[in-house]
């Protein structure tokens, strides 16, 4: 049901916040942290700045692999999306243990997350600032969503246990980004 | 109604990526942008990274006085938020133009803005990545939150004309940030 979306448009599933899963693929091996500190950098191509804690093992994944791919999770699978934020993938073979389903992505070699209603081939644009912030810097080469869901409910941090859920759209007429 | 907010918490303002309003102060007058790009590097002191583009009025602004102010605005002030983002300081008072109440800062130049139910008190902190991705890195140096609001609804930029409003809050067991 996902279809490849316009990469000009990626930054309006991006935009609004939303908690998101990075999956990484190393010799062989699948890993997914879950996260919330990310921001859209640029529109086309798609740049997205996201801050990768040297703590996790994702960090050393992305430095050696320059890909990932950023999947969006909805309330469906809220709590398995937190769950994996939970545990570190060094011990742990997180797509195994959670039930997720690991799928093919057409340009890079990290995993998309089939139970995430969008996912988001990215290459690593810009490490320069990783090792001051933690900030790498992604370039989305590829965009597939699951158009069938128009305002999907996405999960936004509030720190702690709390989850804010995407609530109403209202409209306003804007001319931001 | 305002408190003092501690720094360490900070995170938990920005992290679910409401829109923010960017104000500041230069020879004596105040300009404020509405934008949706940005997001928390680390947690105490707080720094925040803002992507303010340079075709933006504040970006010469911020580069100049080195200082801003980031303020959270409600459902309340939804369309005057949206209405800021609108139309460039160059030419506008927009604090008058929209009925803004400037308030004094405790530690920067740039005005607090009354109507946000939280004002963040900022110094740039490193403005390496302005040149090329326009990305600015800010401390948060004194934040004000209206505490009578447990869980005020913020706005969230889907693109174009539309804009989620905060939903409910569910708690989920998380080790996340």
């Amino acid at each position: 049901m996902k279809r490849p979306f316009p990469l000009s448009k990626v930054y309006s599933l991006l935009e609004s916040g939303p908690v998101i899963m990075v999956s990484t693929a190393y010799k062989g091996r699948n890993n997914v942290m879950t996260m919330s500190w990310h921001t859209m950098i640029d529109f086309n191509p798609p740049l997205v700045g996201c801050v990768i804690s040297d703590r996790n093992y994702t960090f050393g994944l992305v430095k050696k692999t320059r890909q990932c791919v950023i999947s969006i999770p909805t309330l469906e699978i809220a709590k398995t999306a937190v769950a994996c934020g939970n545990v570190s993938g060094r011990k742990t073979d997180k797509f195994a243990a959670f039930g997720l389903t690991p799928v093919k992505a057409a340009q890079v070699g990290a995993p998309l997350i089939k139970e995430c209603y969008a996912n988001l081939e990215c290459e690593l644009a810009d490490a320069r600032l990783s090792g001051k912030y933690n900030l790498f810097i992604f370039k989305v080469v590829k965009a597939w969503v699951d158009t069938s869901k128009k305002h999907p409910k996405a999960i936004h941090h509030r720190g702690g246990e709390e989850f804010m859920v995407s609530g109403p759209t209202i409209k306003i007429s804007s001319k931001m980004a």
